[in-house]
Formats: C-alpha cells, structure tokens, sequence
C-alpha cells in the first residue's frame, strides 16, 4: 500500500495576469490555488503516493474552489477543515527579459489558515494515520496562532514515530523589523524536530547566526551544513544554489548532506518559463529518493531536474511525474514526443 | 466651468468569473475597480462634470491598478493618496434564471481605506475647491477610523456650503451583532449634514426605528418620508422600489421627495444582465437633475431610467451618457442602431 | 452540375466587442468578414450552388485575411481581384435588453471596392460564366466609380441572359443631404434590370416617390408593390415586415409578388441573438425558392424561416444548410440533437 | 461516517464550443469530462457522501487528465484502473432560441472503458466497500465487454447487501437496427436487480414492450409504473416529464412511485441554460433522498428542484450542494446574494 | 493558367492546448485542421498553384468544420467526398526550454478517411484533371483500405502522366511490431511510381534495409540516396538532417538529389515555436522549385528556408507566400516591417 | 507644483493579432490606442509630471473608447476636442524569431486629427498654460492640415518662453515620391523652433541633405550632429543607435549632444518582445533628464534603460515608473520580486 504525506500549511489563492502585462493594464486574471505545503503533496501524489493537506479553509465559495482545486492536484480532502472567511492570495505579473516578475501579495494574516485555533485539527489522529509530515517556514513567520499549531502537530508526528520534513523558506519581508532575531527560537524548535531540513547556508548565518570564515558559498555551505546537522541531530539535509546569468537562463544546483557526506549534483543550466515552485519540487525529489531508498546522489540529481523542470510547467505546483523526470535525466534537449 | 463633485469611499477590486461558472469551475476572472463612490463619480463626468474621487489606495502594483482604473472611468487623480497595502475586494459569481448571483467579500476591514489616518487627506482643501460630496453608509460600518474620517469630511463640506449626498446604503452583515442599535447614531449624524439623501421606508423603520401602522411599502414610503424630512431637515430625500417578478424580470419605481412633495417615476420593467450599480445610477440621476434644475419629475424619470439602463450594461459603473439616458426616455424597445 | 450564383459587393471587416461591454471598456475585438453580397452567396453555397464574390481587396494582410475568410464561407476566390490598401469596417458593440445594439462605421469610400476602376473586372467574361448575380443598394450608395461599375456589370448580365438579384437595402445616411432625391434615377436604372427585388412599400413610398392612400403598412405593401412590378416590369419582388415587441422578440412576415399574386408566409416570433445579416438569410431563401422551383409559399415560407434562424447565429453571414432550415419549419421549439 | 457510492461509467470528454458559434465557425473548445455515473457520483459528494468511479482511463496524457478532472468533482480515483488509449468524447454546439443545441458524438466503441476487460476490475471487492452502486443503460449500449462487466458487478453489489441504481437512460441510436428487441434482455436483467430505478412511461412502453390503453403520458404513466414494479420486484421508481415550452421554456415534473404510492412534484417551469445532466441531477436527489430516510413527497420535491437547477450551471456535472436546493426549494426568484 | 495541385491524404483536427499548460491543467483548447496533404497543398495555393484534396470526411457537423477549414486554407472541395462518422485527431501539449511538446493522437483506424471505400473516389477523373499529386508514408501505415486506395490512385496518377510526389514520413509506432518488415513492400511500390521523393538515409536504412559502412550521417546520405534512386528510377530525392541544440534552437540543412548530383543548402539555425509541419513547408518548395523550372540550388535554399520560417508561424500548416520567403533569403533578423 | 507637459499628435487605434498568428488565421484583436505624444506624455506622468495630449478625436462611440484609454494611461482630457468620424488604427501581427512583426497601416489621411481645422484648437491657450510641448515628425507627413497646425502651434508655445521637443520621426512611405525633397522645409521650420530635438546622423543625410566623408555610422553622427546644433540653433539633440544581432537579440545606444559635448550611454543588448514605441521611452526620458536637471550621462543612461524596459512591457505606451527604471539600471539580471 501506497505511503502517506501530509502537509501542513496555508492554501494560497494565485492571481496571475495572463501574458506579460502589468496589473495596471490587464483586465483578466487566471487564479489557482497553492503554497508550499499543497506543491509538496500534490507532487509526492505524481509519484505514487498518498497526499493530504491539513489546513483550514473558509466557509464560502472561495473555501469550496480551494478544495475543488486540491482535488485536482491529486491531494485528498479528508484532513481539511472549514472555519473563517479569508483566504490568503497573491497577485502575480511576470517579468520578460530584464524586467523581473512582481508578486504583490494581499493580507493573509486574518485568513482561515492563520486564524484557526488549534482545537479544530485533530493533530493526534493525523500523525498516526501520516507517514510523513511536511512543514514550513513560512507559517513559523505568521502569528502565534499558527506558530502554536505547527509545534503541536510537529510534536505530535514525532511522537508517532512519523518523518518531520521542514523547508526552511525564511522570508526576511515576513518577520518585520529585528527579523532573524525574532525567527531563531521557532527555527531552532522546528529543526530538532525535523528529519529532513531544506535550507543552504544563509539560513545557517542568517536566521542561525553561525559564522563561517569562507567567503565563497560553496565554501561557507560545506563549513556550516555539518555543524548545523550535528547541533540539531537532523539525519538528513538538502537544498540548492542558484545562478542567475545575464542572458537570463539560471543554473542549480542540488545538495545533499546525509550520514557525514555531502552528494552534489550537476549544475544544470536552462531557461525559465514559471519559477515559482521551483524549490518544492527539489523538496519533493529529496523526499521521493529518500523514501525510496535511492541513493545519494540519484537523489540528488533526480530533485534538481525536478527543480530543472518545474520552470518549464505553469503554476506554482509541479506537474510531471517521476517518469518524465527520469526520462529528462536521460535525454537532453529532445524533440517533440508523438 | 463645469462644476465640481468629489466622493468619499472605498476603492473595491471587483473579481467576476466569466459566463455563469462558479468559482470551483472556473479557472479566469474578469476585474475591474469600483465603489459607491466611484460610481456615482464616473457617472457624474459621462454627464460633463468634473469628478474627484477622495480615498486611499495602496502603495504597491494594485494601487497603481485602481488609478489607472479610475483615469478610465473619467475620474481625476487629484485627491486621492497613497497609504498601507491592501485592498478591499469581492467576486461575483453570475447567477441565471431562478439562480441568484452570488458575491463573496474577502477582508476588507485592513484595506488601505479603511485603515488611513484623517491627517493623511486635506478635507478642508477638498472642501473648498469642490461643489458636491458624495458619502455612502457602508463607509459607516467599516470602523472608527472610517467613521471619524467621514464626520469630519462631511462638517467641512457644510462649513464651506457645499452640497452633501447621502447614500443610506445600509447593509445589515457589515454591522453585526445589534446592527441596528449600532448603527443608527452614525447614520443621524451624517443625515443632520446632508442635502440629499437616498433612503426608502426600510432604512426609516429598521436604522432609524421609526414606526409606521401601514403595511404595504408604498404607504409607508408616504408616511415615514416626509417624517425623515422634517426630523433631519433634509431638503432632498429619493429611493426606489425593486420588485422581481418570476419571469426574472425586475421592476423600478424610483420616488423623489422635496418640497412637501412626492414625485414618481413611472414603474419601468426589464430584463437584468448585470444588476450591480443599479443604484449608484439612479443616484446619480437624482444628482444631475438637482444640480441641472430639472423638475422633480424629469428628476426622477431620468433616475430611474438610468437605473434601470444600468442593468444592461457591464460592471459596477454605469456607462451611459445623458444623451444617451435621454434617448432611451423616447424610444422604447428600438432596433439596432446604425 | 451545380448552379454558379455570383455577387458583386464590398466585403467589410466587422470588429465585435465580444459580450456586451462597450467599446470604452473593453480591450479585445472578434473580427470576421461580410457584407450583403458575401452573406448572400456565401448562403448558396450552403444550399448546394457554386458561390463567388466579384469584388476588390486591398493587396496587403487584411486583404489575404479577407479572402482567407471567403473561403472559409465557401467562396470561391477566382473573381477577387487586388487593388488599393483600404478594407471598409465596422465595430459592432452588442446591446441587451432595452440597450439597442451601435454600428460605428469607419471610412469606407476610399476602400478598394469603392475606389477599383472598372477596367479591372472583366464583367463580360464572369456575366457569360455564371447563371445569377446579385447586386446591393449599398453599392448604389457609395461614389461614381461603384455607380458605374455595378451599371457596367448588371448591363453585361442581362446581356448574357443571366438572373439579375438586386437588393434595395436602402440606407438614408450614406446619401447625405436630399438623399431620395439623389438616389432615385440609379435605384431605377436597376430595376429595370432586375429579375428579382428585395424591397418593401417604404422603398417605394421614399426612394421610388411614389404615392398610396393607405395608412397601413400591410395595405401600402399590397397597393404599391403591384405598381412597382409592373412599373419597372419586375418578375419577382420579395420582402419582409419586421415587428420589435416589448419584450424585445421580433416578428417577421415574408411576402412574394410574383405573376400578380402575393404570397405571404406566416408571422414568426423568436428571440434575437445576432441581428445583422438576416435580411440577407430571407433573400437566399427567396433565390433558393426560385432556382429550384418551389411554389410561392414554399419559398417565402422557407425565406422567412431562414431569416429567423438566422438571428441565432453568429456573425453575418448565415451558416445554417437548407436541410436544416426545412427541418425546423416541420418541428418547433425541439430539445437537443444527440 | 459517510457513506460510499460508486458508479460503474464511461467518463467522456465535453468538447463544448464556447457561446453560441458552430463548430465550422469557432476555433476554441471549452473541454471537460463527465458521464452518467460521473455525474451522479459528483453531485452525491456535494450532499457529504464519498463518491468513487469504477472506470477505466487511459494510460496517457488525456486518462491523467480525466482523473485529475474527476479529482477536481470531488470523485476518489481509488477505483480508476489504466488500460487501452482512447477516452470517448462528444462535441457540443449551444443553440439559442428556436436553434437546439446539437451534440456529434465521436468514435466511444474502440475507448478504454468499452474495450476493458473484466480482470482488471476487483468487482469483489468495490462491492463490499461500497453501500450504493450507479448504473447506467447506456453502458448496455455498448458492447458485449461493457455488457458482461456491468451484470457482473451488479450481481456481486446483490450479493453483497449493496443498493443497485439504474438508470434506463435508453438511447435508440446507440443501438442500431431492432434497437428495442436487443436491448430488452439487457435491461430485463439489470431491473431484476435493481432497487431504485431510473425510467418512465416510455421505458416501459418501447425497451420492455408493455401496453396500455391510455393515450396521454400521465396516465400511461400511473398505469405501467407499478406493473413494472411488480414485475420486477422493484422497491423504488423514479422519473420526469418534461415539457418544451414555445418561448423555450422547460417545465419539469418528478414522479417517485414506492410503496405502491405515487408521489408528483410540482410542475417547475424555468428558462434553460445549459440542459445536460439534468437528469443525473433529478436521480442524484431521487439516492440522496432515499438515503437520508426523507419522505417520499420530500425526496421527489428536491430531486426536481435539483434537475430545475443544473439548468443554470455549466457543464454536464450538477455543481450545487444540498444546502443550496433547499433554499431554492424555500425562495424563488431571489435578487443577488451578498 | 495555373497548375493544379492535388493530394491524398488524411485531414486530422489538431486539438492544443493553448500557452504551456497541460492537458490537466487547462479548460480550453484552440483547434485547427491538417495533415500532410492538407500542409502541402495550402502551401502550393500561398505559391500561386489551384490546390485540391482528395479525401473523405465525416458526415456531420465535424465534416463541414473541416471542408469550412480547407477553404479557409484556400483548398478546393472539389473532390472532397463524405463517407462515415468518424475523423482523426490529436491532442497537442507545447513544451517550452528542457521539456519537448507532447502529442497524443486518438483513434484514427476508425476515421472516415481509413475507412473509405475506393469506389467512392473517381481516381481516373482526379488523374486527368491534375498535374501533380501528393502522398504520404502515413496513410500506408493505416489499413488495406487505405493501402489500396493510394496504389490505385498513384498507379491512376502515373498512367495519366501526373507527377507523383511521395513523401516516405515513416512513424514507426504507426506500424506495430516488425514494422520495418511489415512496410517494405508497400513503401517500395510507391517509390517506383514517385517522381519526387521527400526522405532521407534513415529511410534507406531502415524502411528499406539497404547498407552502409558510413557512420556519419551526412556520409551515408551521400552513399545511399543515389542507391536508392538508381533502384527505384526516382528523378528527385529530397530531405534535411535536423539538428536540436543544447540551447533549444534547431538546424536545418536540406538536400536535393537530382541528374546524379547532390545540392546542400547551407545550414539554417533558428528558435522554434511550432515545430510541426515543417516537413511539409520544405516539400512545398522542393516541389514548387521543380515546378517553375528553379535551379537545384535555389530549389533546395527555398525550401530549406520554407522549412525554417515554417516554425516561426502558427499551426500545421505553412501559412507564408512565396515572395515573404523569397524576402527572408535576402535578408536575415530584420526589424519590424510597416 | 508638477510641470505640464502636451502633445500635439493623432491618437491610433492598434488592433494587435494576440500571439503569433497572422491576419489570416485569427480572429480576435487586441485593441489599445497609442500614438507617438501619447506615448511620450503618458510616460511623464508615470515621472511625476502633469500630462495632456493637444488632438481631436471621432464624435462617436471609438472618440469615447479613446478618450477613455488615454485617461487610463494618466493624461488629462481638458485640451482634447472632438471632431469628425474616423480613428486612423494600424493593424500588428507579432512575429517570432527569424519572422518579423508586421504592421498594417488604415487609412489616417480623413482621420479627426489630420482634418480638424486650426480653429478648433486654441493653441494660445494652451501655449500659455503648459511648460513644455511635444511635436513629431510623422504629423509633418500628413497633410496641409496638419502641417499648418503644427507650425502654429509651435510658434505660440515659443511666444510664451515654452520647451519645444521635436523628434524627427522620419517615415519615408509616408511622403511619397520624391520624400526627402518634399520633407526638409517643413523640417527645418519645426528644427528652428526646437529646444530638444530627437534624431540621428541618417536624419542629417537623407532628410536634411548634409553631406559627410565618414562611412562608420558613429563616426556619421559625430561630424553630423554639432552641425546640425549649430545650423538650427538646437540647444540638445538625443537619439539612439539600435543594432539587430543574429540571434534576435538587440542592441541600444543613447547619444545626448548639448554644450558642444557628446555623452553617450552604454550599449544595452536585450530580448526584445514588443519594439513599438521604444524610441518615445527614449524620448521621454531625456525630456525627464532635462527637466530634472541631471548630468547629461545620467539623463542618456536613464533615457536609454528607459528604453531597453520598454521592449519588455506590452502595448506602444511604456508603463514602468521612474523608480523603476533607476532600480534596472542598478540591478542587472534579477530574480522574482515578492
């Protein structure tokens, strides 16, 4: 029987301008709904397994086309619960050549996912019927409300004998003023928690406050990534490093740190159709390699094409499944499929 | 030199789906900016004045969205300011035959509007440059910030003898609990400063608890009006009547009340394609006759055939000219125009 | 082997406002191609004749666009000719309810129809290769250089015993001043060429001067077509009386003068979707009616139901088969075709 | 906990063209997925149940698209198997006023689910984890695969206590020469197994051969209904008379006949917007009523109101939720919801 | 008087998905018709050629939104026949950087086309009236039907002395298993009757199992191309090698074997957005080079650029005129034209 | 206070074919109302600066649309006069890779702007109230008309000590035969009366006749252009040289001439994806340069990204703020902005 991924984390509404026109000048808008969480799952459900999100959505039309949504991403309602009436959402204009995309996001902190008290889930249950339980950063960054639920239910999968996987995405626009200050304790809690962390080395000197004498990144992630991993117990971390070049193609590359060893993968460079969401398909692959039992490196290599190959789909949430992500590890720069 | 009207009021972002899919079904919206007052404002220049529109929009891509929105519908930029980040807004779903349309609000209480401090907007200035200010009851309900925003605007209008429109607009939801109770001092208020006033029997029983022993409305429209008049000192008060019939049709008949007298329109009937700012339309009818020096009855005959002209065009804001409102007073049920 | 039936007239690009919003509020156009003679013999084709267009277009992409467009009528493109760089156009924004549908025209008498000298057609060459042409008062309406050509070429069908179609379509505001007066001697000069006329009384009461006793509508018809017939020795003359009722369905009642006999279909009711070109649909029907022999009933019956349908589809030109316009004259208000 | 429904159905591809052009003259098709059983299973989810489909998909892009469809309608995939390469789908062309709507169904023989063979179903087990199992007559249609399959999961739903639903749905084209004289023995053997069937009078009259003396259809009704009840033991019988207005208005009645009783809803008259699936609708209301123990004259009420309604929302799927009919069962043409 | 220009081939309705979405993630789809005799021949009617299709459609709503279609492509429907239900199509997903387009085809065994007697065609009449005709490796791929009628109608061509044009475009997963054997002997009875063949060494080596110890590309095409036109008595062979660049731009050389001397085009390179019918855009020019008597240099340059610009344009089928190709042979990465 | 800042210029309609089909193939448009001064003038208000456009446009419901679009882009309505019946538009089909985009233009000669009599416009008026004032050279094309309006209207803003921008804009297919020669008075009248002249060396050559030994370009410009300053009195001139490179990449380097002193800006290279109105970004952002008082290398730099950001917004009007632009020049290359 298939294994089974939660996510916990916010259902965002996504407001794109079709094309490249501003805001300003379009009158259409194409909406989907994700978030770190819901990419997470649905991608995990391309590849076999069973996602659920927990989350909470509002009581109206907006809450019914979120769920109606999550339907369609494969990801099973049964952990959803309605309260509230906000749904958080973001307003995207993509950027072509020299002028970058723009994301403008609307007031999420009143939404239902950040205002529900932590009585409505039943965190218990759902770690015992989860195998794998993924969290992020950016609902540590919201208010207390969610901070309080995230260490209940990160507690709670631990204690079931559940995997923990935290994405550290620290957004530093989040946390207002003395930002990495106010965010270390709640990092730090999540992270002897976690089995499998996502960050690079600016999180370990930024949101950690670690110092490194290196100056190159390469350099700094290699000094600080075992430090990190021994100070919080953490078994398994990953992340990536991105290089945006003046032709505007950008490159990755993945990284794995496991059992005192770093795997790198190639550093593939391609051009960008849709980045966001990028970095949860390096956060599925990673999850999928380990799950599986691949190897280091195979794992590494299959996360950062997924990472590769989720700037060539629309929307934040991956699309392609494991075989086409084996398939693009073995061809290159292929012509039309019939 | 055409003369002056200014409104205060929100900014909303209108989020429609298109055809008659809901928001599960759908993927696309349609959007647009409006308002109580910008509507009334825009309409105000399709019939050659000068419109203001004094609110605040946020600083970032959205609010750039609604001001260049505003240049479209005719309005000046002049008077509104840029403070805080977010925007009300609302989707409608479009309902058909015995389906009713369906509009979801999302939070609207942090918006920009309904969060900037007085000090932020000269009222005194605006006062004094413009000839007539519109003021809408769903401004009330917002919150405190709102409310004295509203009070002081309104007083400096009157201490620079300039005309105050008053809008009832009352929505019961926005109150919540006690809503009436609530309500009913703000709304003295402002119907002690105002010039004219839009209101029917249902704003007198239920916001200003007045009592009437008639029982059908348009008795108790006769009955309690005249009463409002005289306890507000109100030199201009006018409404409608909306009945739908089964065939999904609806029917106005909108009344002006000044001078001791009731004048009214003919009850026109119609077929509905967009039924939003149907009201504003009316308003802005009842304005444009008042400051044209129409007779009372010409008044609200070209009220409330705007109105009711408003349902077959699209968007909150009415679109029409006078020619054009004047035109369809002649001819009913023509050709096509070539 | 099939009949070929030939049309001389301009083709114009009509620019739609999709739905019903306004020229001023929206940003995106629905374009096609049409014109009286192009909806006419694009029609018989649909009925099993050969069609072509005799006309000029503009050697540039709107003129590839337009004969791309013909042939996707059905249109054969062996008489087209390319001259000049101006194509005539219209944009159509759709009313609703009690809005009435606008026709806005933009500069058409510098198109290359309008301005192609008459060397460029060899009108002696088509008249001997086809059996009927059609011709359209527009035309008449236009300049001198249209005036002679139409002259030219209707001349040259008679000469080579072809059927001679002419459709008064008369239009008073592209005659300018004195409009009846200066229109008459060319609407004469075709009439006494024309096999088959589409008219009604008003065209003999305004354009051809001429005088009746009657008040009615129906009475005039059947006091003055007789006249006409005989004035200008006309084997056929058809047309129809359209009535717009309050609900904004339409009627329409066809009549046939033919061998001093009138024939007159039954009224039909029906609920408009595209009102342009269904003047045109009726007098396919009545060519049709005529070509293949049917009894006077028959054919304005057929006609008559041909212009109804028209009216629920899309764009000008008819698209319906005459299998399926028999098909609705035996069943009426049917349920879906599965 | 809810309880499960499944149906055992072929999904089709809705290639609808949008607004109200022919498929000769539109270039874009809206596209979704649907069918009898997916139909009935969605709207069952919208009233709290566990919908699930017993189909199969597919193995390629447009199976994966189908199951993300269906995720999207609220339908588990837990019983959806791969096999073959071709989903059937139909084309849609919307009529308007007198112009029906027409549908062109393309080649369904040669697609996944008519060709699937019976291995490769579990029918064993669905039938124990289910209460309610669909089915529809237009599976019998098909071929001697589909034939085989549907009597042998009928059979084991009996055998495990489960509810059999089957919709006669009877299609003369699909089943070619001697339609009714094949068909009977199918239909024969699934209404002896069935609990709740779909059908009417005229069921009864041509696929089963009944007589009767009575000439109108209400009476035939009243007389046939309850023989075949007996006949084939069947605790619950269901059905509509529609009637096509001439202003293109439909009217509905419901009939429920159980406990040798006849229930009749009232006689619901309504202007139509999109009109497929409005009897998977009325059957969906018809199990849900059944299932929740709610009266007969309840049952048939909310059924018909619900088959009313899906002729005001897109695409063959009801879309509402059992909340919102009862409502509409309450109010009738009701003003916009805010 | 222009040449004609005839082909025999299937018309496939190409259905995309429109921007990069998938097949599950998007609503609508934009659609076209094609195929490789359509391609061909639209193109020679851009070059100024009279251009035929000898096929069949379905007799329905599809089949008219077809022949609608060719003539849109300037196509005459002069031998067009209709005959069964069914037509074949293909969806279309657009890949964008690293990740190729998709193309899933439906079942076409079925199609009208595959399944059209040969008696319904007058293959002899075609053969007297054209002066060239057109066919393709696909439609031997399909079924004896097919297979037949191209013999007959090649073996007509031929004793007529028309030119057979016979593009070899093998899909070896069109033919099953042992699908170089099973093609052989049809292939080369087609290539004894062609006068211009469009393939290249891979044809030689695999469809027709010739040798060679050549291991460069480039180097077995110069060995087995004179081979196989000795063999088979072909006057004209023609072909490109494509290349596909790490940096998604692709290269197009094409060659030309005519009187035992080969003539290369230079090597084009260039960005792709519509790779498909490219093939055909650079058949169009072979042949339209051979027809106006061009030097074999010029022939091949011509139809190498054709091809290139083919994948700058929209849809199957080559929609630029010869003197646009002409034009962009002279001059390379021009700016804007107006 | 802000600066004003006018236009004299005709306001064209763009009817823009969305992606990359032709003419021919589609059949919607984008529609957008553009023009060199409203360009310019719009992108002084996203600078701060009050903008308006000197012009007439149509009576009619296009006047309406354009007058509302303008309002969109920032510029006041108070100097625009109606007049006449036609819009001069253009039509643009995009092209990609090695196809060039292809404009379209309609007939403009009859349009409001080109026919509206001096008197129409009170140019002293306007003169007065203004600071600076836009002329370009495309008006010069047009007709008497417009040629004696345009020399009137510059002279008066002299009068009144006002800035007079004159960018040369030569079109040679606008003026015919013998272009040059009918051009260069009416040039040298606007270049005496000039403050700030947009133009480059090949301006110098082929309109004003001067003569030059260099054969490089750069080196054409910098013996041209002090010529040019000296023999007209110019107290600035600025232009731009663009360069096409193979792979559709294109290159931009501004050039200011003022004091006897050349500055020049680095060379851009950049993708490009709509061209039209580059030049008028460049334009306005030397007028802001100038304006605000920044050193002659900062202004061509700003004026110069100003320019390369425009190939990357949609639509003929650039729409990036200041602030914008100065942040591009400081950040090469970003990644998403949230």
């Amino acid at each position: 029987m298939s294994k089974k991924i939660a996510a916990f984390g916010e259902v965002m509404m996504r407001l794109q301008v079709p094309g490249f026109e501003l805001l300003s000048q379009a009158n259409t808008l194409n909406y989907s709904f994700s978030g770190t969480g819901v990419n997470v799952v649905s991608t995990m459900t391309r590849y076999g397994y069973e996602g659920y999100l927990v989350s909470a959505l509002p009581d109206n039309p907006l809450g019914q086309a979120a769920e109606s949504y999550l339907g369609k991403l494969g990801i099973s309602k049964n952990y959803l619960v309605r309260f509230g009436q906000y749904l958080g959402h973001y307003f995207l204009e993509s950027g072509v050549g020299v002028r970058p995309s723009r994301v403008t996001y609307s007031n999420r902190l009143e939404s239902s996912f950040n205002t529900a008290p932590e009585a409505i889930y039943d965190f218990e249950k759902i770690a015992k019927e989860t195998d794998v339980v993924h969290f992020c950063g950016i609902t540590l960054a919201m208010n207390d409300v969610a901070r309080n639920n995230i260490r209940r239910f990160a507690t709670a999968v631990k204690d079931n004998d559940g995997i923990v996987v935290f994405d550290c995405n620290y957004r530093p626009t989040l946390w207002g003023e003395n930002s990495y200050k106010k965010a270390k304790p709640y990092y730090e809690e999540l992270l002897f928690l976690a089995d499998i962390v996502l960050m690079n080395e600016k999180d370990a000197i930024h949101v950690l406050g670690m110092q490194t004498e290196k100056t190159d990144r390469h350099q700094q992630l290699k000094d600080l990534i075992p430090k990190v991993a021994k100070k919080y117990s953490i078994p398994v971390i990953a992340g990536t490093h991105r290089t945006i070049h003046e032709d505007h193609t950008h490159s990755l590359q993945g990284y794995l740190y496991k059992e005192d060893q770093f795997s790198f993968s190639d550093t593939l460079t391609f051009t960008v159709h849709d980045r966001i969401g990028a970095g949860d398909a390096f956060t599925s692959g990673i999850i999928y390699g380990e799950l599986e039992g691949m190897s280091a490196r195979k794992t590494v290599d299959f996360a950062t094409t997924a990472g590769m190959l989720k700037h060539t789909t629309v929307g934040d949430t991956p699309v392609l499944s494991d075989v086409e992500i084996f398939e693009s590890m073995e061809t290159k720069g292929t012509d039309i499929k019939r």
